[in-house]
């Protein structure tokens, strides 16, 4: 499959580009010397700029990918013998190679649920054996907006878990690596929907939305990650010329470029939902409310298809796909894609 | 300390920006979609560029950083029971904050050298309790080159220690962090310093001289990481839009950049050296063999020099200092250092 | 709870005692001084008394206790991105705190079962990304004989998934806490349902059966444990006097004594079914084929019958409870816990 | 070497027996059924009866062997990016096969010393870099009452060392394995010389003294160690039939038994020193303080003496060896011995 794909696929947002803006920050700082790992002007810009966004109170660490932002995050709140709720569908779960487990020695429970998305029922199922040794001891719980299946939680939704997370001395962490897509699809800001509905850490992603490398983990508790700073460097995650990271987040938060990346992505979905959900032998599987499309295909036309757009195959026994869209899908892109799916399908 | 260093320092070479060929690079790839996670045109093209020059039979994996380009090439070789033996000063055992140990659950076995250089000799003295199960194993015995303290193996130092490491049944690994500085230092070609001298497993650095991030990690020996893939991403170092290391990479390896910016940093080096060390009150404590300067200054002058310059004391107590040229270092940043010296001396 | 229980209770078959004869055996090896770590002549015997059993092939290794067991012969077959099979309700998953976890980095993966014991089609409901390094891979299914629910798998089940693993590259552990019961249970030779059946690792546990501490890891193939000595002694299992356990083991397995045991406790369990399974408002919920019954009973009964014979809540919400008989359990105990059970049901 | 050794060797005080008082205990409390775990009354008598001697707010857990005991309490009060300063001959250095760092995640930084004994100017030789997230921090400072060398720390010296600690912000653990030797050398209270001396964490031995196996874990402040019982449980260290190591320890303390059995074999180490000291060709190396010798022997007679008296080489290279005496060694076993070494010198 190494080759440039033309025209742009479904396949994941991160097969997309960089967005010329974020490029051209990176060439803007590009000057001169500055102290390394951070200490540096560019980097308490960018940490300002997101904290105007999530509050003054916050603490905010760039990593380098998702991945690290959401394992350093939980390994910082955790001991090994606690225990890590999140859905089944997790990216945490299925698409980290055992990172958490590896590294906090935490246990994950995991919870089925048809559309990606916890409930309080679903998290209390697991809370039993507290304070019983042979038990590990459920700690945090880990969400992720917008789901891995392309569904948003409501800011209800996630304050109700919070609710019942923090009445049970647990906390909540939130999966953003969608999170952009999330606040356009509920046209809220970010802080309505992390901080201010009662998430305790957020991985805050850009890669997926037009970005090249580097994430934020937010604490919008200081007293959670007093001692971060050693946990990122253990866990191999600070960036030497962190100036780079830094920048990027300048120019995605400036001018409302994430707002502007996410809104695109979430309208290309909903065109490539009313563009195929009618067509006979498809059916739409889960909510487009971010910028994915699930669909069941018949499995004998799917080859045919990735041959031209590249597309994963989310459930080869279901026969269900994933489409996603990025910042740079074109409506050409979707009309020459819903035109293939209808010839193939006749 | 948060402010752009004007003129450069001689803090450190990751204090110095990005080579402009390198950025040309990575605007060269911002095109269209490719499939994330190095399965894309650019990073086999990366990959192949890298084996012209290690040899076709080496395995080459691109991590973020040069923590993780250690940790995860000692990782893969290693069992939790087993031990690493290297210099007292190694960057693995000073500055990479335990991660050796908390991610392979090795113990690092430390040898005093005067230089940053390991002998034989000094390997040797860890070589007992061998099949002990009291006792950790050694298993791998890591070197930095250029080392931590600006000093050079030769061709025939490293043979000699891979004989010994591979006559004990273990394998050598080598930090090389400032390996272009240590192959224009021995006017040798990367592979005879390394596969062709019994190293086998390298991280190759670039980041400290001109990339901006990325970095590679060398098998020569396929046997040796048939499972790193997985360590990779378990590692959370597995980079989403691989292109852009890849890009660097090519382009750091075209047309010599790599020579020209590790010949041009030991060059500053030397003429730094020049200008101070006659200078009266201050003794140059290590050979320079690569882009470093060490040197012990009273210590009454040392912040008055940090204010224009700045750099890191080495060692508090001896007063020693040190002093990186970068490849954007001009002789008239050199020049105005020793003039600044030599005032403060009088 | 802190009280010497009298009468005898149910909860357990490590509220028991020590047999006589394990107690006898500690005096007779307590004279003079022997190597310590294992390297005496009682150590010897005990394995080779173990040897006679599962064969001559076998390595066998002496650890403190089953989690121990259960944990070290887990991470000596598995790499930290790998994952271990298991039913939901096994003892590695729900009692031991999240040991494997921590100690082999390893994920586990868990089944939903109606008895405690796996088939081949939960099994391969977990064999997918095979290959693919997003996903941990799967390489050792865990099975509990008898399971933790009482239930007994047959040989041929046992060979069915021993088939199913081993075609897949995979091993096959087996949690033998209760082994003693489940061969008696089956009336077949300890060998027969293990190595026999395609078992590669058996933790043989005898604490439940009548010993003071200590457990043995069995290797069917040698292969598999080249460097366990380092995992157990840095696992912390080394017993420095280890002649005590060997000679709990050998008077385990002299005369039978094992057995002797085992079909006690079984028998006991049966004449407790018989005992209870027509008292109205009594449900047994489990198959009764080793040393447990369990069963429903209405909420409002089991603190008075607590009161007198000790025993756990299985499941609050089903009211489910669960009766373990030991080797100790006498006819007397059974019948007025039976008595007991019918007065506070009418 | 697997053989009952007769008579009595000089290798190591846990080549030993058992004590027939402490035989006795086991068999003493071995009737009837009682809650597993802990919550029975024979534990919290024995946590009693340590609770005497080390006081009423000290928190006491009971594990199997040493090594759990110093890992364990390591683990639990430090964080993976932390370090913990020991001498370079500390048993949790060399003796324990790296589960400090695998369990802990934790650096050890180690101290040369002469004779085993930590002083503060080697401690501040470690404390730099603090606060810089580069380096380990240093948490815990761990030293050996009794050292490996068998030489015994005053009081003045230990309060000194944790007055230094205390100050940094760090915590003091003792290694007490042969904790019993060390007071009967200094004729204080075990408390005088833990925690009445700065002592947080203690190792409390027995095992070397006439037990069978369990140690116990001291902590003199409870706020250090509210979530241990996880630990210990996911360190696979809680025993089931816990009341058989509680019977030891309760034996062991009543009527004075650790005192007894630590004055004897303090005693014959004196008697030993007395026997060879003067014996051409043999020097002893290290002050008699405790219940081991240690000496210089021209190593070609090492084969013949051990060949009836069973012992081990300390430092092949120096050809120094160490003899230990242990509760059982007698006064016969010492001449003979000693007139083996006289005969081989001559």
């Amino acid at each position: 499959m190494s080759r440039v794909l033309n025209p742009r696929g479904f396949a994941s947002d991160n097969n997309a580009g960089v967005h010329p803006v974020i490029l051209e920050a990176l060439r803007e700082v590009n000057q001169g010397h500055v102290i390394a790992y951070g200490d540096d002007p560019y980097t308490g810009k960018a940490v300002a700029g997101i904290r105007e966004i999530f509050g003054a109170g916050t603490e905010v660490f760039f990593v380098f990918i998702g991945t690290a932002a959401n394992v350093l995050g939980l390994s910082t709140v955790t001991q090994p013998y606690q225990a890590i709720i999140c859905p089944e569908s997790a990216h945490i779960n299925v698409d980290e190679c055992g990172a958490p487990e590896k590294f906090s020695g935490c246990k994950l429970m995991t919870c089925d649920t048809p559309d990606g998305k916890l409930t309080v029922d679903m998290i209390a199922y697991h809370m039993h054996g507290i304070g019983f040794e042979h038990h590990v001891q459920p700690r945090v719980v880990s969400i992720t907006q917008a789901t891995e299946l392309g569904t948003v939680y409501t800011i209800d939704e996630i304050s109700e878990i919070a609710g019942y997370v923090h009445s049970h001395g647990m906390l909540l962490h939130m999966d953003g690596a969608r999170i952009s897509n999330a606040a356009l699809s509920l046209d809220c800001t970010l802080l309505e929907m992390t901080g201010g509905a009662g998430v305790d850490i957020l991985s805050f992603g850009g890669t997926k939305n037009g970005m090249m490398y580097g994430e934020a983990i937010i604490f919008f508790n200081k007293t959670l990650c007093e001692d971060f700073k050693y946990r990122r460097k253990q866990g191999m995650q600070l960036a030497s010329k962190m100036r780079y990271i830094a920048a990027q987040f300048s120019a995605y938060l400036k001018d409302g470029l994430w707002m502007e990346n996410a809104r695109h992505a979430n309208l290309m979905a909903q065109k490539l939902y009313t563009a195929v959900k009618d067509i006979p032998g498809l059916t739409v599987t889960q909510k487009v409310e971010s910028n994915a499309v699930f669909a069941k295909l018949p499995p004998e036309i799917i080859p045919a298809l990735q041959q031209e757009f590249f597309f994963y195959v989310w459930d080869e026994e279901l026969s269900e796909v994933r489409w996603m869209c990025s910042f740079d899908t074109t409506e050409e892109d979707i009309a020459s894609f819903a035109t293939k799916i209808r010839s193939l399908l006749q």
